[in-house]
């Protein structure tokens, strides 16, 4: 343990012991330094950790003050276990029927997939627009149209750089969004009437995907809080013929879970093995609450085998529709599927956020997101621990904007969902995140609107529908 | 023919004549309402058109003056009479060989398939984004997202009723430019297996789509100024069990052809008999030389069977990549394809284009770019009549920005191409535009380059390399 995560954990002990309560001061960054012999900066970072996890917040020129109590800790979700057997996928319609409930704009949206577009610099990001294509020279607009702006690849080779993955800029593709990218890459890796492994849940968007193209899917448990079960893939692929895998081993839509570095190293081995490829969904892979981002599964790959994916959508730029993949050795594959079936990305939108990314606030933002979304985590499971029935267990997610609440078994989450529009509420309920509509007692819930006033009264009626069913 | 036509013919007569020369300044539009009894406005008429048709030009201040001589008539290519039978299509790896030697920076692009980003109003529509941007309320974002933005589409369907036909803003989607729409309306109608019935020659992006959807092509004769040969359709749909047709009733690429309003009636209603979509590719609809849009077929629909797709890529804004569908009874289909595949168009592009047509200089950007494209082909023409082997054939379209070029038999386009990528000129051989590699000593030419400096050196270069050949 570092200095700072030693002095860290010792306030969180401080404030979970109730020595500091709500509204206290910690000490000065002066006082600290003096009183504990560390530097500025080890205590900034400390504090910076503890802001990140949702302990306390800043209040400028004045000081770094606890938070309103933790909730207390509640039992976490069950791990599901999944059918043995390859199914075909036939779970559009539900979604559709559901998602467009959501869209109702007399709805409080508890069950949208995207956090509220007031937590972004929409206005930053508009301002950078037009200079952005002011200076772009005419021949630009029909050259590398379809690998995307040189500089945005810079931007995004450099940070995988960083991040310790060797991603060259012609490995990557821009797409509209990162959906774009996740359905070149299943093109790009399988053929109709293959088998493809997921997780149990997953992301409805990728059970559309196969049905989509024909694809059948095998689902691989998933643990709540630490993701993809690897005993369970390493079954899965010795009794299946799986052509790839779609997982997301950052804050699993709609888990939560994070996958340990030794697992995500792991899997990526186990995978090489069978030379069956990865396609990483990691959008959500910034919106971390430690002090780091988890490492991108894509870093453990020496062969080319994964294709990582993600988008500015949910970071920073709602509706501009900036993705990427980085996709190894699939790379040429993914760069003429793109070629074929939306010929290039926006320019406009690449431009602008190239030239945020330039400006250099982007960390700053991020900071202050990740803040607010820990925050916002803590209100929600705070309200779900005082409404929801006794008995109900959630995530508690080390990042991300999603809870996923497993209700008492009898409760079904379609019937709660419709009750809860009858109130103007959206939920995502467990039927749409698998080919089984194994989840039917559980319920993904976005924390990502805590800043609308309506919030703590939609959620406290939701829990009191649930009762109402229990 | 009405008074404004009949002028504009005897003008005509006299520049082909030479009475009236190149230089030669036309009557002042109060010398041809004194000298001729009509209104001012039908002279205005009269000279418009012969502007669109690239036979004058103004000169702001001084008046309307005979543009250099119009190129004698050339020989028209012939109709190529297609296969009988239907096909899978394997171009993809001859396309993407060839597009790439488009790219270079380095290279005339007579090969390409977008005009020069030259012609566009680029530094308006970069002056529309911030503004369109800021004043959008953030929650706008997540609203209404895959249909595309509410302004944008009321526009689309006024233009719709203003032609004649019924598409409600319900019925149109916009997408990532006009390649993803028709993408959408091929995964709308059919599945893997089925027949496609297409034009002969067509479009390579057409028959990369059908590669990549496994569907087989049916090639339906398409006369190089018609269009679609109706009796060639009938019999193919007899014969195939088509389940959709893709075509370009306007300005058609490669060949440039116009189908008459009346073979369209008479299309729509074939297609109609047999209950089979047509797919309706019209994105240089707006390039027309004469004085009114050709109609597009939807205009003929009574049963919801056109799916309508076009796109402001190649009139307004390359590179913001909006295009559209208005899709008839297919538009709920194709709205959940796109949900599942891109999701939502880039926003900051929709709502620049929807500014800028706010503005009211659509019609004026379009009139100039017009004359401008319909000048450049004269030129064109021009240059190959002088420079081409004998019995070089070559359409003269009344719209658009390609010529179709037929060389004597023996030569092979491919051949010619390559000849032509060592000299720093690209070409669009006719070994891309058929399933079967059937036009092989056919090129198109894009004359939307003429304001390149190279262009003329180009085409010189371009012809003597063929009759190198002969």
């Amino acid at each position: 343990m570092k200095r700072y995560e030693r002095y860290a954990h010792e306030i969180t002990a401080l404030i979970e012991a109730q020595t500091l309560k709500a509204g206290d001061r910690l000490p000065s960054v002066r006082e600290a330094c003096a009183q504990r012999k560390i530097s500025a900066s080890t205590v900034f970072e400390a504090y910076y950790l503890l802001e990140a996890r949702g302990l306390v917040q800043v209040r400028p020129r004045s000081g770094y003050y606890v938070n309103a109590k933790r909730t207390p800790r509640q039992a976490q979700p069950h791990t599901a276990t999944p059918a043995q057997h390859s199914t075909d996928v036939a779970v559009s319609e539900l979604v559709f029927k559901v998602l467009e409930s959501t869209r109702r704009k007399d709805v409080v949206p508890l069950g949208s997939a995207f956090p509220s577009p007031t937590l972004f610099p929409l206005d930053k990001l508009a301002r950078c627009l037009t200079p952005a294509m002011r200076s772009l020279a005419p021949e630009r607009l029909s050259e590398d149209l379809t690998l995307g702006n040189d500089k945005l690849r810079e931007w995004l080779a450099l940070r995988y750089v960083v991040e310790g993955a060797a991603a060259a800029p012609e490995e990557i593709v821009v797409t509209n969004g990162a959906m774009e990218a996740l359905n070149l890459c299943l093109q790009a890796t399988t053929q109709a009437g293959d088998v493809v492994a997921v997780e149990s849940p997953m992301f409805y968007s990728a059970l559309q995907a196969l049905e989509r193209l024909k694809l059948r899917a095998v689902e691989v448990a998933t643990h709540p809080r630490t993701g993809v079960d690897l005993d369970s893939l390493a079954d899965v692929l010795q009794r299946h013929p799986v052509k790839a895998c779609w997982f997301m081993p950052n804050f699993q839509n709609p888990l939560g879970s994070l996958m340990p570095e030794s697992a995500k190293r792991a899997m990526v081995a186990l995978l090489a093995q069978h030379q069956v490829p990865l396609i990483e969904d990691d959008v959500y892979g910034e919106l971390y609450f430690d002090l780091r981002r988890p490492l991108p599964a894509k870093v453990f790959d020496t062969q080319g085998l994964v294709l990582h994916c993600s988008s500015f959508s949910k970071c920073l730029a709602p509706g501009y529709r900036v993705g990427w993949v980085a996709a190894g050795r699939y790379a040429p594959a993914v760069q003429r599927l793109k070629l074929m079936t939306t010929l290039s990305t926006a320019v406009p939108s690449q431009l602008a956020i190239a030239g945020y990314l330039q400006g250099g606030s982007y960390e700053r933002h991020l900071r202050g997101l990740r803040s607010t979304l820990a925050n916002d985590q803590q209100r929600a499971l705070r309200l779900i621990t005082r409404h929801f029935p006794k008995g109900t267990r959630t995530t508690r997610p080390q990042g991300g904007y999603f809870v996923w609440v497993e209700l008492p078994a009898h409760i079904n989450a379609l019937q709660l969902q419709a009750l809860a529009l009858e109130q103007h509420i959206s939920v995502a309920p467990g039927q749409l995140f698998s080919a089984d509509q194994r989840f039917a007692h559980c319920l993904r819930i976005n924390v990502g609107h805590a800043q609308d006033p309506r919030f703590d009264a939609a959620l406290q009626t939701l829990g009191e529908l649930a009762c109402g069913l229990s």
